[in-house]
């Protein structure tokens, strides 16, 4: 399954593993990338030694590093040391990429951005981003309002209008080959799949809280910042993240003003849980695809489910084009 | 383009166009049933006298109708007043359309039910509904959070679980070719598409709303609440509306409390604003496919550019399939 996409990366499929904070690490990463695709270690909030800890894991397989680009800018000094691991692309999210893209292009390394907006399409395009992610709030983990369905098309025609040789991948509720064979539909070049791979045997993720998240429906996510007031995490304003619904997030969701009063408390018995599995005050990010999402699976496996999906249906849609007059 | 939803209803094209509250009439959804797909006044709250008008005009094609289900409950006798102008369809969103399904059914009209939650789609499977529209938050007008992307294969899934015969419409975000092939791959039979034929010069629509729409990008369209606030609209809580942002917008968008406070003086103030199209008080219902319309066209123009675009790169994709060793 050629695309623009494999040929630039030297890649066999079309679909870049998402780089998830805390549960994508050099395992995911490098089973994904010795599956055929991309995978990404989820640098996230840049703890240079895990970072570090997570290259050496997947040492042998070209993998990329993703970072939250308002993160890096509080320490920028980090990106040298992750360029210095010669990361197969660099995937930066959520900010203005703008100060670091000549580094990282300096470094002969792929920038991908990932925007939730046309706006930010546009001043990532500006500052010569070799991929754009599209990303829509169907999304698990941080992002924003607009839809995967309107945004992919929108950038795409975009890239065009501006005869950008930037390529474009579509992230949110990509979970089987439905969805990846749809964002090429929407002028997607690959996917950015993040909630199915969380859900593996790679990921590192509570088994308890994996187990519950299997049982939910797409229903059962919400879009809410109160996972990042009681972390402490400092997110600007218009970003907040889907997780799973639970108590604490029914509780505090909408009241996150009285949650900050109180965020002395809540963070202890957070974070306990969180060590614990307690599924009803953990939180897990997780996207619309996990209605989509019954098995945990060996990240190869769900690699390879995607591509054989996704080639069958577009073969069966190309022969009832033919078949019609 | 046939699909099994083209089949069942005798139509040649698998686009359903959305009844729309205000801008659908009679000239709108015959002009789309003429042009082969599926046209359908926008009876919305229920004006009687409206919606008799709209058929007169739609006179001698097969058009549908769309009802608002909470408004229908308050005055359930509508239903009888609309069966008897034989539509090609009945289309029912917001609320449970329990109560409804049985007259319809035994008035021999395909029963279509509008979604926006797994939850929603398995009552409306419960009470028999022929065609399932799987809206996302990405679509214009009213709605609820989930996008369009993973909603419709996730609905796909529960319908082909329960072995049930319901047809699959996809809605929201989709304007064009591309949009229509991806909800095919999405599992869809069919897409309802709104915002893009609201742009048509069948719709009824302020001429000056619609300039100021077409220069407008999908980042300007928001979810909120405050129009049926000054409206005095009595929508459940679970739903908003998508519109272009405005001054009006952003001035009370958060503040819907305030806004029930100075409801008088705001609501003669937006009323005047929506009869003269002035555009920082008056409210446009658009979808993020905003961002992809950028000319007013005739329906059957509309109709035929998507039909023509989705089948262009539907064969395109088997193509390439084939291509591949
Ligand atoms: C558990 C989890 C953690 C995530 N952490 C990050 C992150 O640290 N940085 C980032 O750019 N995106 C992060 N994302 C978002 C992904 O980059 C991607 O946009 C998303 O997973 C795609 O949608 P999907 O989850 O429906 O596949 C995260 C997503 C999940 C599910
Ligand atoms: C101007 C406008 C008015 C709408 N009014 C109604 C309505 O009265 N009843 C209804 O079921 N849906 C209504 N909708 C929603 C549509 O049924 C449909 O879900 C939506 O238009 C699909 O998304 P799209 O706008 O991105 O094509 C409206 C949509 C628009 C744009």
């Amino acid at each position: 399954m050629k695309t623009r996409l494999t040929e630039a990366l030297g890649i066999t499929c079309p679909v870049i593993q998402a780089p998830m904070a805390f549960a994508a690490g050099g395992a995911l990463a490098s089973a994904v990338s010795n599956a055929g695709g991309l995978g990404m270690i989820g640098g996230a909030y840049g703890d240079p030694e895990w970072i570090n800890r997570q290259f050496d894991i997947a040492a042998g397989a070209r993998v990329g590093c993703g970072l939250i680009t308002w993160k890096l800018a509080k320490q920028p000094q980090l990106l040298d040391r992750v360029l210095a691991r010669d990361p197969a692309a660099l995937f930066l999210s959520f900010g203005d990429p703008e100060p670091f893209a000549p580094a990282i292009r300096d470094a002969g390394v792929p920038l991908i951005c990932q925007v939730q907006t046309l706006r930010d399409a546009r001043q990532a395009l500006d500052c010569g981003a070799d991929i754009i992610v599209a990303q829509g709030a169907d999304a698990g983990g941080h992002g924003e309002a607009r839809g995967t369905f309107a945004l992919v098309p929108e950038i795409a025609d975009e890239i065009a209008r501006r005869n950008n040789k930037a390529l474009l991948c579509a992230a949110g509720g990509i979970a089987d080959g439905r969805g990846l064979a749809a964002a090429m539909m929407l002028g997607a070049d690959a996917a950015v799949i993040g909630t199915r791979f969380w859900a593996s045997h790679e990921a590192l993720v509570h088994p308890r809280i994996l187990d519950r998240a299997l049982a939910a429906t797409g229903d059962d996510t919400i879009r809410t910042k109160v996972v990042d007031v009681v972390r402490g995490y400092d997110w600007p304003g218009r970003y907040n993240g889907r997780v799973l619904r639970n108590s604490f997030v029914q509780k505090w969701h909408g009241s996150e003003d009285a949650l900050k009063l109180e965020v002395g408390i809540e963070a202890a018995k957070w974070a306990a849980a969180q060590e614990a599995g307690n599924l009803d005050v953990a939180t897990a990010f997780a996207g619309e695809g996990i209605g989509l999402i019954d098995t945990v699976l060996p990240a190869s496996d769900i690699l390879a489910v995607v591509m054989d999906g996704a080639q069958r249906i577009l073969a069966a849609a190309g022969q009832n084009q033919q078949e019609a007059p």
